[in-house]
């Protein structure tokens, strides 16, 4: 029995937090029973299950999951946009020229409505003006600087608790079987890696994102990489393919999303032979997170509820599937 | 005893590849014994060594790797490049035009010269014409096609043959030891990936090289990623620290490669915290392989032969320290 016991210690030690093992129990006790959790786990069952005509090799688990709207709220706006607008107020006494450019005159001013008229070109603005212009070591302090002291106007926690439950669940439930979980975002790449190992367990490796251009230099004999004012790639909508094929190389075989940004990701893994699971988070629950769909500024959701109905995806509603939406609810 | 040998066959079973386990024996059979076999031993003891002052945790052993002459030959041009220049060959007919412009010429005349006149300019039009215009599914088959039939002109074997059996045993060595190998390399990512899971062990997610635009469409209702003839990132030189940014996100603590498109690579390797190793493979063996460096086309080493020096990097030498080149020579 000493030699079982020392094997099963072995055995214990030796198991990588990615071994496929079935978790115990309820692995989703945050989901409400019904179509959206069963759909989840007869696709897990569905796809580990050796010899089962849907089988898939470990290797091949790939699973996708947009960030705004699927694994964080993205409400009242982007939590990025959020960082951007407070590093603006934070920089300003050093750009006094601000005060007479309407976009960033605007952003000062709390003047949202003003900022909203500035567009697209008033983003981009505001994006290069605090994502640029320092090293890639430099801007990491900055995010983590940034979450460290800033609270969500609503819910008054730091945006890192402003996850969802349900889906922190998914991601177990998934890693516990063997996928490897990517983060596929339009946000930027660089502004989620700082954070995403400890608050949802994907390493920087499996978070593919938008970027600025970054060049290499030597400072005093030391490299650096540089952030430069310039868009690298847009990871949005069509982009999101692209960007799965340039980072990963193979098709997903599940894909979560909640937006018409995330549209094209879906259709891309549904194209692919054997089973998938396609998701839309459908954000029903004024109450407890935001009820939005067609009219909002933030995660616009048309187009892909549609075709999520056309071709039996499932959407998930959050009121009616999600028991609880953070984790900081009690249960 | 049934229940331990079920255990055993469990923990078998359970192990995962990459599960951190040191090699039995030799695990650098096709090494001379001497300072660059030992260097990598030691390295990888060290960053191994729980408790000890250099320990790394599994998931930062990142290591990189160089493809052109240093996992398998670049001599006498790039493979990819031949394979470029036979698929203008094979795509001719299809084009009557190009007996009548310069560089094409030059390749369908087999004039290497006036090939190597027409400079970058035309070697990124040979490239735009053989690796543009399909869909990446389209690509990839061709690529496979190529390898199956393609034969190096010296050693008339596959090109996928003519890979460097030590260094076949350094990415074994690492993958044992929890390291992820990833390849770093100026050539085309898409080209590698096709052949690099079965060669290297290497899966397409850890293969970083350079690329041209892709595009998202549906054909037919289908959705295919068609690949475009502009640049999207060249991964050389000052590159390559970009490229192991963006795809990877953590410095990495092995760095090896065999040319000045390395150097930076290396340095940026250097530059971290804590126990490195940065390697150099010096092209020394004219009778097993090649003999160059400063001067050649293609893999020049120079500066980062220099800087090797200074810096006491490992610079291997293929003829003192290789007892074996190829996998297909005997032992």
């Amino acid at each position: 029995m000493i030699v079982i016991s020392r094997l099963l210690l072995i055995v214990f030690l030796a198991l990588p937090t990615s071994f496929p093992v079935m978790a115990v129990g309820n692995p989703l006790p945050s989901w409400n029973e019904g179509a959206s959790r069963q759909a989840i786990l007869d696709f897990v069952a569905k796809v580990t299950k050796k010899g089962g005509p849907d089988y898939v090799p470990p290797e091949e688990r790939i699973a996708v999951f947009d960030n705004d709207g699927t694994l964080w709220a993205e409400q009242p706006a982007y939590f990025q946009f959020l960082f951007a607008i407070d590093r603006v107020k934070a920089l300003a006494p050093q750009h006094p020229e601000w005060k007479d450019q309407p976009t960033f005159k605007a952003v000062l001013d709390n003047d949202f409505k003003a900022l909203a008229a500035s567009g697209e070109k008033g983003l981009i603005e505001i994006v290069m003006a605090t994502h640029a212009g320092m090293t890639t070591v430099e801007f990491e302090q900055t995010v983590k600087d940034w979450l460290a002291v800033a609270r969500h106007p609503r819910f008054n926690r730091p945006y890192t608790e402003l996850v969802y439950q349900p889906m922190l669940e998914v991601l177990a439930l998934l890693r516990a079987n063997g996928f490897k979980n990517y983060i596929v975002s339009g946000g930027g790449i660089e502004f989620i890696r700082v954070w995403a190992l400890k608050v949802y367990g994907i390493p920087p490796e499996q978070v593919v994102g938008s970027s600025i251009k970054t060049k290499y230099e030597l400072r005093d004999g030391k490299p650096v990489l540089v952030r430069l004012p310039e868009i690298d790639f847009i990871d949005d909508k069509a982009g999101k393919p692209v960007g799965i094929n340039t980072f990963i190389g193979r098709k997903p075989i599940a894909a979560f999303g909640n937006s018409d940004g995330d549209l094209q990701m879906l259709q891309w893994t549904a194209s692919g032979q054997g089973a998938r699971l396609m998701m839309l988070i459908h954000h029903t629950d004024a109450e407890r997170e935001y009820a939005y769909d067609r009219d909002t500024h933030f995660g616009r959701l048309d187009q892909a509820l549609v075709e999520a109905q056309q071709h039996a995806w499932t959407v998930v509603d959050m009121k009616r599937d999600w028991k609880r939406v953070f984790p900081h609810e009690s249960r």
